[in-house]
């Protein structure tokens, strides 16, 4: 496997000056970001293909093992503050538990039937989006997942760094990623999971902003949850309302529960229940809830 | 802040079409590379001061809140499946516990006081290195921490994507990664997130070839725990023998109790307890404990 491949290049890297040992790190780095953009085609079909399947209504489901799989789950988590994504049609599966995020858990890797068991107990249907990440693309635990999903008729998206995974053959989207060997010989955190994390956020990023959940370049769907998310969403209400006054935004956040979304359409004038109405018929799409507001008499 | 900033040049992003997104994003993340890059020369001295530290017996602490959060506590996570570092020279961090690692914690990034508290509970002292990552620079929890581990005379590294961040002037070793404005306004986890975890990935693979943990660029303090890693370990003892008979290697594999160190100095003659012994005298540097045994007799 190319992953896991020593290359003669680095092959003395432990006796290397330090300053030699970064520089070698970091074009690998570089090169991480290029094995992405192979994959562009990919990631814009896979994620055209997500935002369909998602509007029957189902889950978006991350599974993995190891490094790639506290990626996967990483990618997920985020996708709720950032987004609003919602947490119940959120699945975030870690061969060996939740406790695999913070330690190895010996041999969960290896435990395909847990895998295929865990798509039956969540049941995983055809609503549903499960991506499944290993760099090998031989990992068990995950392969079990993504072939299990593919049996019940989800939309399965596979991400690998070797070029005939399994994980790649098995999947509807494949998103290979060509990392080639690493600088610690199968130390795949190194390259292979910076391509990994890299293909997963434009993947996730870009379904979100295809559903309407940035607005003018902005995050509008965050909730003011915390201090900072607090002033970010002041900040984009007075970018978006061309800076109104610091007290009618906090007053339209307060009336709007910390959506940022609906705040900013009673700052245009709506009512509290139009609003709301407005959003919900546009699936949270604010650009279309504020061109089908536009007809609305205020 | 610049990491919140709006950019012009994406304010009409969620207009593009999704192959001029995700070219967006991509060279975002080359940018990314290319501000860990600049940082080069701060990671190399801060690697080097942690070496330094770390043979006083301390601990790696990872701390953060949020997306940076979940960064360090990975990075960290990763290096006792990878290099063997020890479980109980190692503390992860996250702002409101480990649950944050899958779902945002309303408020814990700002619990200034259970940050500091956490680093009294911990006894974080003179052995210790604490290593705070906050995309921001600026957030409480993070703050907190490594303003009171520098108090109690901890060996402090702060990362942040703003120049002027108070976690970046409280650190000993400050590592500023220049990321600028995200193309989603304020999405730290886009490039910011990128570069955080190319740093830290940096920082302690360094760290661990420097203590000698990688020996002809192969990962020789790897424990053969699941599959995978067998196969991994076999492979490396039949690169480092030149291609010894498999039996042999599996074998001395079962006696070392899947040390792949301790298999290989068994590979080369020695005894079970002298090879030990060697490798306990080195601090387990393979490289070192191979020199100290060249003069012994076998």
């Amino acid at each position: 496997m190319e992953t896991e491949r020593p290359s003669p290049r680095y092959s003395s890297i432990d006796a290397w000056e330090p300053r030699e040992i970064l520089d070698a790190m970091i074009e690998g780095q570089f090169a991480a970001v290029a094995a992405v953009r192979a994959a562009r085609p990919a990631i814009e079909t896979a994620a055209l293909a997500v935002v369909r399947r998602l509007s029957r209504g189902g889950r978006i489901v991350y599974v993995g093992a190891g490094t790639s799989g506290r990626l996967a789950v990483q990618d997920g988590a985020e996708l709720t503050p950032t987004f609003s994504w919602p947490q119940e049609r959120l699945l975030l599966l870690m061969a060996g538990g939740d406790d695999a995020l913070l330690k190895a858990v010996e041999g969960a890797e290896d435990e395909a039937e847990r895998g295929a068991e865990l798509m039956r107990r969540h049941a995983i249907g055809e609503a549903d989006v499960v991506i499944a990440v290993a760099a090998s693309g031989t990992t068990p635990f995950t392969l079990a997942c993504l072939r299990e999903a593919a049996r019940r008729g989800a939309l399965t998206i596979g991400v690998a760094n070797n070029r005939d995974a399994p994980l790649l053959a098995a999947a509807e989207h494949a998103l290979f990623l060509d990392t080639g060997s690493e600088a610690i010989a199968g130390s795949t955190r190194m390259k292979a999971g910076t391509a990994q994390r890299i293909a997963l956020l434009m993947l996730s990023s870009l379904v979100m902003i295809l559903q309407g959940r940035v607005y003018e370049g902005l995050m509008v769907d965050v909730q003011a949850s915390n201090k900072k998310l607090l002033r970010r969403s002041e900040r984009i209400l007075a970018r978006l309302t061309g800076g109104r006054d610091a007290a009618e935004i906090d007053a339209a956040l307060r009336r709007a529960d910390g959506s940022v979304k609906l705040a900013y359409l009673l700052l245009q004038g709506h009512g509290l229940d139009e609003a709301r109405a407005a959003l919900e018929d546009a699936r949270g799409h604010l650009r279309r809830a504020v061109k089908a507001l536009a007809g609305a008499p205020i």
